[in-house]
């Protein structure tokens, strides 16, 4: 069994994760922490968790938590964990985190869209666990950038169309339309019932921190410089994400050439679905899964294609790819504990 | 291995259903049927189940499919069970009937409420597959009629103010509050998205169908007639039924005593969660999962009491119930494939 | 032109007092009041203001305020106005208040389920502003205690039935349905869209603070005491009220009775709908506007009558009905400014 | 008194119109047509206009309508008005349609993207009612082709970009986010809530009818052939369009030039809000309006700009139109009965 910490339980993200683990066949979980809920039963704050965990909160100290855990999900709010990591948690456990400190390999760039770096010496063994891109180098790893939300849902859906070169890597956009859970359970007026209903809203055009991490990958995919327009748009549900991503084709580029494309790259893949053709992915079927949902269609008379990539963003958006790190880091199958199939309607 | 076969796969209680049998560990599904969509791919008609099963659709043709399963599972539109249902398919399989058909014991109150009985022969052998209830008939039944969602949730909630002696039995209230799912997903103007989101009503106030069927099962707890008020809500919500329910104490009835009766009655159910004195459920928390959670209040001032009972209309409410049934009947640990952790926010 | 003062203009309840004050044709308003946002244009905190009105949020200073204003309003935070509120300001200006603090009679009952009082001494000069009872009372009063949402839905659709005798007053039960908005603006987790979206719950079960209100208001009505059972429930929609009303027939009583009853006591009043026969009210439909729509039906198995009440809360449940009240108050026709016809779908 | 004629008046741009005409103070409503609804009370098939119309259904006989009436609304289901239309009814009234049929000056560009034309006769003098654009040719005509909802908001977003050629005119993208009304009231399993809610989607892509409709606007604005990309997206709430607009800029283009581009073509629209620098339209801003909110960010890193664009399909984007199309026609201030203010939240 490997012992498990949750450091950051109560979020939605820790707490998304906490439901996969509590039923994990390999999972023993020694330790939630919560610093705002210390002694309370997890049940308690999470009545969901009722009947299925009897632990109690834990303050975050992660140097105790380190010594007796095979692992730690380090799920803190937004640059955190950069603060509390240390060589001597590394030496004795392996870190899965869910922030942005060692998804970036440039610390330059890190600083330009995020704050100061508070331990940039761990940037560069972290792994950027897009598992799969990443699989060889995560088995191995000591610490793990486990990629953001609207990021994967990007790179996903646009990377094999850079790799088989049939799109101007110019003239990338990606639309990511977001449910609200992406916000965090932190108090903030406009993600208010109220606020957030029946509104849709884009924000931080032009200027969110999602970019340079896409435009990082993308970059790698396609060995040459990326540079993309990125907009998120809030839209009132729960769950899910799902982005319009535009392209200019190249000369000559068919539709068969395009499908050619992804099936090289995803069709082993088991958590990428590619559409039918003539159908285009809706984020109602990703929800609580750890699917990718990808199709796309060819508008040929701008020459353009527009693929449509949909993911829910806590879990193969953040809880459930970090469990696939996890099952890859432990020589498990990919799919344990992850492999269910979503309600509907839910 | 249980071969299963789900008659009316494609209605939101029959795939809530496939959901859960497609990770069952003990089932076999032989057959799927939806008259609408033969010789279409289960997971063409509901994505969700892309990559976990490859079965087509197959006509409802009843004799048929008994001949090769252990077990049947009929989610058909209100009623047509009944005029399919004959004693040849009862001897080559056992049926777990989602609709409302032999629920009642009295054909005449059947008709009063409903329409023309097809198939009266059935009802005496037919047990109330209210799990909590009726393990014992369970165990050994050919025909089980699979309680509807208001009746579980009412049920359960009153019951033990009634085994307990503690209520004036002719002042029962019960206000249920229910998402849109209960609705089915036929086409019905009053459950468009526009007319039914943002939106609450009371419907069929004082003649719902499934007062009768609550009332047959309070009066076997209580051991005389009762009658009650009941009236169902719809709230903008896709799934969840939560009811408040009134009742007078009787003189000298404490707080403790009606804590104890609950405790007495349901304090060895799994799928049956207390809440904790001093909180109430509410219906996130059951969403997805085959819980009930029954709180209450005493009313002081009235010298009432308020309980507050919750479940998943699609889940304890028709599918998760119903499979509930099955592990029952097969001689299988009652969680099996049924214990999964409700995901939040969802 | 009335000069008015909106003191506490940036809550929901104010804001929809605004939205109608600014079209007013009566009204000049010279002060929003908003001490979060003193300096800053009303319709920077507000864009749904954007070319409707140009003026600066300005600070909550009551008594300078009262000099130039004919009355106010003030909706502010629950009993902040108790303690500002002194005789020089209701020599100057007359005054509309929002909240609790002057709407019970006894200080006693008001502190046993609020806090202190801080300005006992103007209780009872206070009008309870239920525009459809105290129309004559309203007229001349200096200080308008505005009645809560709840209230306003609960006491009107219950009161006939006591009126005319027909019911057991000791067996009401009112269940009332609210949308999100009741909550405020202010920052509450349980608010949170993820929180309240796709939930449903009861809240301060057998203790919330508009009972004693109810109570007092039907007891007028009654001549005799009047102790009810009041539950309020959380349904994830923005606007609107819906209450389920219960009560046990006296012998004999008809439904055409209790026809008569409501149509005797609201026939003439504008700003309620009685429903034909066979319907009932439902939120959507009085969204927006400051309607009451209210049905009923009669059980006759249990003989209990269940009535149906609806209303918007922010309007006719607070900032409609504050106009209404400013329209008796100052001579004019009750629907000024009152009269739009609710948007649908919206 | 304008007297005026509603064909289709239950759909829900139809029942948005009769909302703002109740109140229109040179407006006297002699006829609303329903085939489905014949003899019913229209306040009985929209009870929030109970107490506001006695009117009840007519069928939708135009030739009789147009003898009465001043001017017609004709809000049908798609290209029904085109095969209903006659060279006697203009002789006899005004007709504004919502349908598409006299949108596209080319008949087989719309015959390539709707079906065959029924009148083709009537397309040279119907004149495209974007109020903003056309003012004078709006006052004098026979015939009012009422813009999509979808297209109103794209245009209005992208023209001035054009106008003042600050982009690249083939770089187009419009990403627009719509509310479930825009699918009207028709029975379709996609707009059922479970559904709908909680989902996002992209439909109709690369082909949407909306398309050549916001290219030959736009074709007239640049003075040159203007082909786009336009993917509509549908996200769970009522009302709203919120579009993303992108478009390389030109060399040496800033955001000042920009500003002023918006500002010169919009600067004394009273409906359109150009947002404040660093402000962005939300659509909960214009929900129930006839407001254009439009406000851009420029990505330097990219040389693009991206312009949010957002109204209310109902209102700006149907029926708010058609009226204000109504007023220009008949020499009333545009604004007269459309210029409330949009309650909020709601």
């Amino acid at each position: 069994m490997i012992k498990v910490g949750v450091v950051g339980a109560t979020g939605y993200a820790g707490s998304d994760l906490m439901r996969m683990l509590v039923k994990h066949p390999e999972v023993d979980i020694k330790y939630v922490t919560a610093n705002s809920y210390v002694g309370k039963k997890y049940a308690e704050v999470y009545p969901n968790f009722g009947k299925h965990i009897p632990l109690l909160c834990s303050p975050a100290d992660l140097e105790k938590v380190a010594k007796e855990c095979d692992v730690l999900f380090t799920a803190l709010p937004g640059g955190m964990t950069a603060g509390l990591l240390t060589e001597s948690i590394l030496d004795n456990t392996r870190v899965i985190d869910f922030g942005a400190a060692y998804r970036l390999k440039d610390v330059k760039v890190y600083e330009q869209w995020y704050d100061e770096h508070k331990s940039p010496q761990f940037i560069e063994e972290a792994v950027y666990g897009l598992c799969e891109f990443n699989r060889d180098k995560i088995k191995d790893a000591r610490l793990i950038a486990n990629p953001g939300c609207h990021t994967t849902c990007g790179i996903l859906g646009t990377a094999p169309l850079l790799k088989a070169d049939l799109i101007d890597r110019k003239s990338i956009i990606i639309d990511s339309k977001t449910g609200v859970s992406g916000a965090g359970r932190g108090l903030n007026r406009d993600m208010l019932f109220c606020e957030a209903n029946e509104n849709t809203k884009a924000y931080k055009v032009a200027g969110h921190r999602h970019t340079p991490e896409i435009e990082e990958q993308l970059t790698y995919v396609a060995g040459e410089d990326i540079i993309i327009s990125f907009t998120p748009v809030l839209v009132p549900m729960n769950r899910g994400i799902l982005a319009t991503i535009y392209a200019n084709l190249k000369d000559g580029v068919t539709e068969a050439d395009i499908a050619a494309a992804y099936e090289d790259m995803y069709g082993d893949e088991y958590f990428i679905r590619l559409s039918e053709p003539g159908t285009l992915p809706e984020s109602k079927w990703v929800k609580g899964s750890n699917f990718v949902d990808i199709g796309f269609k060819v508008d040929s008379r701008t020459n353009r294609v527009i693929a449509v990539s949909s993911l829910d963003n806590l879990v193969k958006g953040a809880a459930g790819q970090a469990l696939q790190n996890m099952n890859i880091m432990f020589g498990l199958d990919e799919k344990t504990g992850l492999d269910q199939v979503t309600p509907f309607p839910v």
